[in-house]
């Protein structure tokens, strides 16, 4: 290999949109040539003397230099824990998969703990045989493995009326994208046997709160699962172990924990959850309902609040995720300058149905204050929008369904705020 | 929809290589009718109590319930624990992600525990500028996400003389399938400048073991990752926190852990671990060396010893991984009756690069004995030899290596044990 065809991959490179590192970086290394953690053995125990045995953790844990990446709930935001959320915390997570020790929570009456064995699943209403499975007769139905995002329908929630919360941890946390395996329902609905007049289905979750959402069969038959398990393992028990339902691209609070039962009829119930709560109160006071369809949405989450610019000027990562309940994402673009110029961002990472999409963007930083914004673009058409043509169609009465475009300001120390701008 | 419509997606649902659940799963579900998990609400104290709030766990972990699904080592391997390996639970996961908590281990000198601050990485020998990196520079080159399996050479290396191990966990398990986020090798390389003799790198670990070994500089250009995510966070510190090397479909001993220093040379090092071990000694006295790529290979993870069919016969799926350092999987054969007859399973969810595939396979199981096989072909056109095969090229004599065909034999009461047949 020539010192030519070197000099080539370095334009490669540049010309591909990465930046290579300057002088800044390599400046650092030769300063560090004193560095005890090169020169001096003592300074590098782990050199020296022996680890961890392969028996010290049979489940194993992250680091304890990590222990800062947990999901955070904020005690002003419901009446009782047992009720309540906490938030994923993007800013420190990379690639597309979201770790099931860190996947957001909801629960509206605590998170319920089932042994396996005592799990039942009632199938009743329009079908030809009213059933009760057990989580083993679920296990011999073929099984799939299919990677979706669960979005809550109040994620971003609080910033419809100016920027509110302090870090995408809580302005975006409440998703995170999971590979399920699990049965499809229709197999399950077919195996009940559907009659004529079946057009909805009410599914029952098994916790203090009872949860239930009326659902079309048609969404049942297309893609809805019932999951058993989540990024290998089985289902946390904070996400309805032993089996939730997954509704790929539609609002989480559908996607029933501890799935106790599936109702099928001919028309919706308008239980709670769907009247009461998650509906989206207009400004002429009506209000828009069975908005189940998760939009069009990115956040870039690196720099961001809790994770600033502390390297200085020069090679900087943007980093980031998006997301569509109507497919995949087509495109992502970032702006530095507060949307006066964007640039399409490379999306890394497997481009799955109704799935988290990772995208980065590198840029030379000169130091100057930015305006840091991604805007995506999904296989469907649509397009993220400002947060002042959300308003403009919207209002701002609803929490629900806010996938407008986030900005952060990034100060000439590296340091990000969440702003908003006209 | 017309009970026309309903019967007819049934047979498609047969047609598509499906099995429907038969009167066997209905009949228990009517014996159920008195079933107090049904009918009593006492018997439910879930429904009517509260359960955990959110803050209950900021980093969750999985059901008490599922206690049994760890990494297992065995005492007789290894003379120390520091020195030894732990398997992948197989035999209880789904999909193709490994959760990082049972991510198989193998140590040289025990697991380092590295601060992020206290890490370095050299680059030396026949570069243009000798170069040290602190892991914030690492951070700074451009990242890329991929999702790849590490395997052991040693992986099944003790079946090699018979069928000896009880279960896929210990034949098996020293494989995990993850996606990393990284930043690639070649843009350090091309940032510390290649000099025109460079050919191969010497990788070395920081750990107590100093782990080395020499890769050709043409994978390092072409695949390989400084991998600083897994799954989403950080590196567990088991697994090279806070950065190891990822070389995609090679054996796993090269995917060096607690990375800290590259060395740029024109010709291998012919170190310990490429000379004494990780070679494969044949019959004739002579040993291969520099086998770097994993072979095509699967297993049925269940039924399998430690996942015993318990529900009698009827409707039966069969589970299995299958994986390639040469591609991906084109296609996974199964076979119940020892390899008279196969048939094609369902590859099931997604298919990439020197990633593990999950295939599954529905039969009706009529509660005869069952010789179970599973035979992967990779993108490559490499087939999964039989052991028979297999020894008669390479004979007995290494533990490394081995992709042969596994089998299982079942018998009516549903347990399954490792077996060989000619």
């Amino acid at each position: 290999m020539t010192d030519d065809a070197h000099t080539s991959r370095r334009a490669f490179l540049r010309g591909a949109g990465g930046v290579a590192l300057g002088s800044a970086a390599l400046a650092a290394g030769a300063a560090r040539a004193d560095d005890p953690l090169i020169t001096d053995l003592d300074a590098q125990p782990w050199t020296q003397f022996l680890g961890d045995p392969v028996d010290a953790m049979p489940y194993g844990m992250p680091s304890e230099h990590e222990a800062h990446v947990v999901r955070r709930t904020v005690s002003w935001l419901t009446a009782d824990a047992t009720s309540s959320i906490n938030f994923t915390p993007l800013h420190e997570l990379e690639g597309i998969i979201t770790p099931n020790g860190l996947c957001f929570e909801r629960h509206h009456g605590g998170a319920a703990h089932i042994a396996p064995g005592d799990w039942r699943l009632m199938v009743n209403g329009l079908v030809g045989r009213q059933s009760v499975f057990t989580l083993a007769d679920i296990m011999r139905f073929p099984r799939v493995t299919r990677t979706h995002f669960l979005e809550c329908a109040a994620n971003s929630g609080m910033e419809w009326r100016g920027a509110q919360l302090n870090g995408c941890q809580y302005t975006h946390g409440m998703i995170h994208n999971v590979m399920y395996t699990g049965v499809p329902l229709r197999l399950v609905l077919e195996e009940a046997g559907l009659k004529g007049a079946a057009a909805w289905v009410l599914a029952e979750g098994a916790d203090a709160a009872g949860m239930t959402r009326s659902i079309p069969l048609d969404k049942c038959l297309d893609d809805c699962l019932i999951a058993t398990h989540m990024n290998g393992e089985r289902l946390r028990p904070e996400q309805g172990y032993p089996a939730r339902l997954v509704v790929p691209g539609w609002e989480g609070n559908m996607w029933v924990k501890w799935l106790r039962r599936i109702e099928v009829g001919d028309h919706p119930w308008h239980h709670r959850e769907e009247t009461s709560k998650y509906t989206d109160l207009l400004a002429d006071g009506t209000a828009r309902r069975f908005t189940w369809e998760m939009d069009v949405k990115s956040v870039i989450t690196s720099p961001s609040p809790q994770a600033p610019i502390t390297h200085g000027r020069g090679p900087t990562v943007i980093s980031g995720v998006a997301w569509s309940g109507r497919g995949r994402v087509a495109e992502v673009h970032v702006t530095t300058d507060g949307g006066v110029n964007w640039t399409k961002a490379r999306i890394e990472g497997p481009s799955l149905d109704k799935s988290m999409h990772r995208f980065n963007h590198e840029f030379d930083w000169d130091g100057a204050p930015l305006l840091l914004q991604s805007r995506a673009i999904d296989t469907a058409g649509y397009v993220q929008p400002t947060k002042d043509a959300l308003r403009a169609v919207r209002g701002v009465n609803s929490i629900y369904h806010n996938n407008a475009i986030q900005t952060w300001a990034v100060d000439s120390d590296g340091r990000a705020e969440n702003v908003e701008i006209s």
